[in-house]
């Protein structure tokens, strides 16, 4: 099945202000804490994801699975990647789809990643790391209706280890951020800034006031989405807050896309009024 | 099929001692790359490295297959990687295998990479971007008897821009080099420096005396074979130069496997050389 749907950024922050909302919901899909009657289905992983979006999809902006959850499950992961992404594009064409890879290589190699995700699956994002620079990351930007999600500032504890070094005038995530904003393709760039560093988001918006942040870390990593918004805002709304565990695993019974919904729906409404507050 | 080969440190060695190459061969299989009479075949992917591996197996120490590769070709393109590493492992369990897939997460994300590559797939090593740092990489280093191959300094121009920036006291390469030799399980890291910058491997291996490095960029990328041993090379050789168009494209004719061979030993007569020079 291959829907072709063009996302654009006006599209995208259309879709926040007609839900009030910018949550994005991380379908990382472990086999061993879904409802194990699950199990029992031909596409457990598939079967899992189409019960939590159909239980969440006016709640949310964005589904983000990350490839790892699928790698690990070797071709039947794959499978289920695919369905998932195009359930997603046939029933809920309006919605922005991520691929959580952290992909990236030398200028040839980053196309071929692209290839996969661009056009094989069609997805409307994905994330990449930037330590190959430049050239690694501009054949991602060269598909002019996709987006590139460039780490800046990681969520983990070790994001600081190389990310926070001080160069001459600016850390190494600022840099990130500063050079990627010449590059060919740049307005189609948004950044991952994790939800647990908020301290950090008033400099960031400093170099980057107009793109989209996708923001983890929410919920489970321990981030604050009031401390997130405070400096992270913009014109546009311009974040994207994603949670995964502490929706898709908010029950392992029978209820859990009910549940999923629910911590889903408390989400919103955080956003709804943040977003009420601001205009 | 799974078959499993414990590979050590001091086995790569040996086998490198044996066959007195440090050969590493790219398996970056592009369909339009490849003698077309092969897209007659059920697993044309699978095929092409089949014939390459049998014709080069005794001339190389390690195969290099990159996953935007086969990523690239959807289903059928997993299904091919798992085809050839089942293969080599099968055939030629003494070869040291490297998923060239650059990843990186948080870590119970990471662990799931780890899985897929280290068990679903019995790759010996595997590559991983530094930029989410310590906590990103340390869940590869639990797999003890594999290994994780950092990248350093990268082959590609843009490896600069951000590897190459001045913070205190060091570039963010070395402060990579650094940082990462106190991690737990670092006796299992390796580097991946590129050909095309020969005048840091000194400073390298001031960081560094002791560990192997993956050294792709020679052919095709511009590399200096003799240039990068000059000071690459360390008491255990400790270098493993990857070749992967010069090589595995050197006939797009029925000849294409013998003339990778011819390739392939003109690389290895060279490696044998520099190794009897250097004893």
């Amino acid at each position: 099945m291959f829907i072709f749907v063009l996302m654009t950024k006006e599209a995208l922050i259309a879709q926040i202000r007609q839900k009030q909302s910018f949550l994005c919901i991380g379908l990382d899909v472990d086999l061993d804490k879904i409802p194990q009657y699950l199990l029992e289905l031909e596409d457990p992983i598939f079967e899992f994801n189409k019960r939590i979006i159909d239980a969440t999809h006016d709640l949310a902006v964005a589904y983000k699975p990350n490839t790892a959850f699928y790698e690990a499950y070797g071709l039947n992961g794959w499978k289920s990647l695919e369905k998932s992404i195009d359930y997603i594009n046939e029933k809920y064409p309006e919605v922005f789809t991520i691929a959580d890879a952290k992909r990236g290589d030398i200028g040839n190699t980053s196309t071929r990643y692209a290839k996969a995700f661009f056009e094989n699956m069609n997805f409307d994002a994905l994330t990449v790391a930037p330590y190959m620079g430049q050239d690694s990351v501009e054949p991602f930007l060269t598909f002019t209706d996709k987006f590139t999600i460039l780490l800046a500032l990681t969520s983990n504890k070790g994001g600081l280890n190389f990310q926070g070094l001080q160069t001459d005038n600016q850390k190494v995530f600022e840099q990130v951020l500063q050079q990627s904003k010449t590059w060919k393709g740049a307005d189609r760039l948004m950044y991952v800034v994790g939800a647990t560093k908020p301290e950090y988001f008033k400099e960031i918006r400093k170099i980057v006031p107009d793109s989209f942040l996708l923001v983890p870390g929410v919920g489970a990593q321990g981030g604050d989405l009031e401390a997130v918004c405070k400096n992270g805002l913009n014109k546009d709304i311009g974040l994207l807050i994603n949670s995964s565990r502490g929706i898709i695993y908010a029950s392992s019974k029978k209820d859990f896309a009910q549940k999923a919904r629910e911590n889903a729906q408390e989400l919103q409404s955080q956003m709804s009024r943040i977003l009420h507050k601001n205009q």
